[in-house]
């Protein structure tokens, strides 16, 4: 089943804005079984939106259109797909009620340009039902338009809650399909490929590999004649690829490493602190980015000066004066510290430099020592993680958080992973 | 001066990798004058690449393709230009001895498939002189056709060092252009959108408005006969815009709010510290993604727990107790405590509710005090933030760093945001 997407906005033509949600919307289609065969990213331009879009129409079973269903006179895509189809635009009364209602809860003034967002092509049907958020489609004969709003948590939220089930609802994929993305966090690439190559050769499975730095996303999609046969390959293959890649597979689909973790926390009613010097409050924002998370998030703290890691942590002086900051009694210090002042299960702790100052011929840029500390044992390990301070923040908080991670699911004191200092 | 790019490769449209090539050619030939209307992504198909490069020749001054210039049969860029072209394949003897030279140079064993890259259509002309690297263009007319190859590094080589020079030299951009992009923070859309209304009609100036939640970005692009009458324009736009949106606006083009802050306290050797609660590290975390940010930033800390509210900050148990956790009171106990307990000279608090659970009739879902103290006073404003939990973390982050910094800037004790409450 083939499709098209039709990204509008003058910001994405003008390198102002990367067009993400194409290519997550290509992605997860995929994944269902639906093919995208082009992504078209074109100006707020009528006749050319105009245009485009019947072309597209013509050719494919179904047409996403994201951006320009906004308030704003230069939101044009109802008047584009209006002439197109050529259909009167109409006046949705629910998503008027929708505008006011939102103006009211909100204490907006009234702006009658909000109401243009109401102004749809006939026989829009509203996607969402409460919210006053755009997005509708249109039933064509046999084939289906998605009209959805360009800004990407919105536009991610409808594709997944609504465009995928009307789609395999009403434009079902023939035989059967079935994908699933594991998520893999530890592991070299090199590794990674050499063991892909064995899995390759099986008629009707498509793997995709995907560097999402610092995890690895590894696509399969099953396509056979019935569900049986499909479940039957599926089997087969996640069998071999975890029997590959475990204990590095920390979750798949929509699974984020910090929402792993937290339902492990969760289920064993334990509690969790942080201390972090160069990532700077990236793991503790990513624990907290995960609804629930004050369940078994104590705190955290981002320790930055020495002084910090003095009066916070009660970090000793001598040892940050001997050591340096970027040590292993320092990180021993902090992960114990912080969890007995916390009186939480766990505590981890990061210490680096992650650049782009700061390095040394012994401690270059890159260098971190993590912190795991539970009431067994402290323990610390040393990584030598590689790119711009960015990465090297992303690889140290995922490599702390996949640690504790492999500890709750494993009791792995001590997991093995790529970048590590051998010493 | 308006042109099209053609994206090619399956990767592309799988959703397996990003196609950023294209977004940053786009953003960089804008700023040369020559406007991209389409960007368009397809797959090794070479029917629909013919149909697509057709159709893009026959309307646009130039175009760009990019990708499908390899060694393997999947690589069909040369034959499908040579089709939409009508023009004959013909061996390049001069790419010939370049694939001979490297094979010789990197010692690899000789391979005929490789001589496929060596097959262009009549009329190509290399765009490197020394290199094996793939990408040629071909003059048609008065319309110029650049084939580059889909690697970025290449692509974006080939694009600065060749592809805008010779545009320049052979379609020159009548006039001359200016642009830049606005950041703004902290002020209704619709109120922005009101006094854009204004700048809208001036010839000569393109207005782009972009809602990067929390952000607003504004892009200005002057396009006049000759660089002193751009330049006039421009610093008509430039005083108008300035004037309608200060103090909001926080900096232009690749400036970021937490960069902008770091300037700003870097040149007045301050220091800042953070207290957060719902916004769980994420200013802590946005503001350490700086390079040099351990020169201003002394610490943070998550108090998720009312215990860490308590023993790391020394917020006194009776006003948790009678106001509850997220409440002036405790916004100002945690802002200056962060501040004297740090010794910075700054100190920023955040306390809310970001959802989906915890809210209340009183205290719905967003309600989030901010505070913020000084060494001349501690002060603290409510607000009711909009959408899911992240958008209600980045407002709240968003709007505690912007409150810094038009305090660095402008003394301003207090500013007024969208979506404080009044109270």
């Amino acid at each position: 089943m083939k499709g098209a997407i039709l990204a509008i906005g003058n910001e994405l033509v003008r390198g102002r804005i990367l067009n993400t949600t194409s290519f997550w919307a290509a992605r997860w289609l995929l994944l269902e079984g639906y093919e995208i065969q082009e992504i078209l990213t074109v100006p707020d331009e009528l006749g050319l939106i105009e245009s485009r879009l019947r072309d597209f129409l013509s050719q494919y079973a179904f047409c996403l259109v994201s951006g320009g269903l906004g308030p704003t006179t230069d939101d044009i895509t109802n008047e584009a797909v209006a002439k197109a189809l050529g259909r009167p635009l109409i006046t949705n009364e629910e998503m008027v009620r929708r505008i006011k209602e939102r103006e009211r809860v909100q204490n907006l003034p009234h702006n009658p340009l909000r109401l243009r967002m109401a102004r749809l092509p006939e026989g829009a049907i509203l996607l969402t039902n409460t919210q006053a958020m755009a997005g509708y489609y249109i039933i064509l004969d046999k084939k289906l338009l998605f009209c959805l709003p360009g800004v990407p948590h919105e536009f991610e939220h409808l594709l997944k809650a609504r465009v995928i089930p009307l789609l395999k609802e009403k434009l079902p994929v023939k035989g059967a399909v079935r994908s699933r993305l594991y998520k893999i966090f530890g592991l070299r690439e090199a590794d990674i490929n050499l063991k892909l190559k064995a899995l390759e050769d099986s008629s009707g499975v498509t793997l995709g590999y995907y560097p999402v730095l610092p995890e690895i996303h590894l696509s399969v999609l099953i396509k056979a004649s019935s569900e049986a046969e499909t479940e039957k390959l599926f089997e087969k293959v996640h069998h071999k690829i975890t029997e590959a890649f475990h204990p590095y597979i920390f979750g798949h689909d929509e699974d984020l490493l910090e929402a792993v973790i937290g339902k492990l926390l969760t289920s064993r009613k334990e509690t969790l602190a942080v201390a972090e010097s160069c990532t700077g409050g990236l793991i503790a924002s990513r624990i907290t980015r995960i609804p629930g998370s004050s369940n078994y998030f104590e705190r955290g703290v981002v320790t930055y000066s020495n002084q910090a890691k003095m009066e916070i942590l009660g970090v000793p002086e001598e040892i940050l004066a001997s050591y340096g900051a970027v040590s292993e009694p320092v990180a021993l210090a902090m992960a114990e510290g912080v969890r007995k002042l916390a009186k939480t299960n766990y505590g981890l702790s990061v210490t680096g430099i992650a650049g782009p100052t700061g390095g040394s011929p012994e401690k270059p840029v890159g260098t971190v020592w993590i912190g795991f500390s539970c009431e067994k044992a402290t323990v610390a390990q040393c990584f030598l993680f590689p790119g711009d301070r960015h990465l090297v923040q992303d690889y140290a908080a995922g490599t702390a958080l996949d640690w504790l991670r492999q500890y709750l699911a494993y009791g792995t004191l001590i997991p093995r992973y790529q970048f590590a200092c051998r010493s």
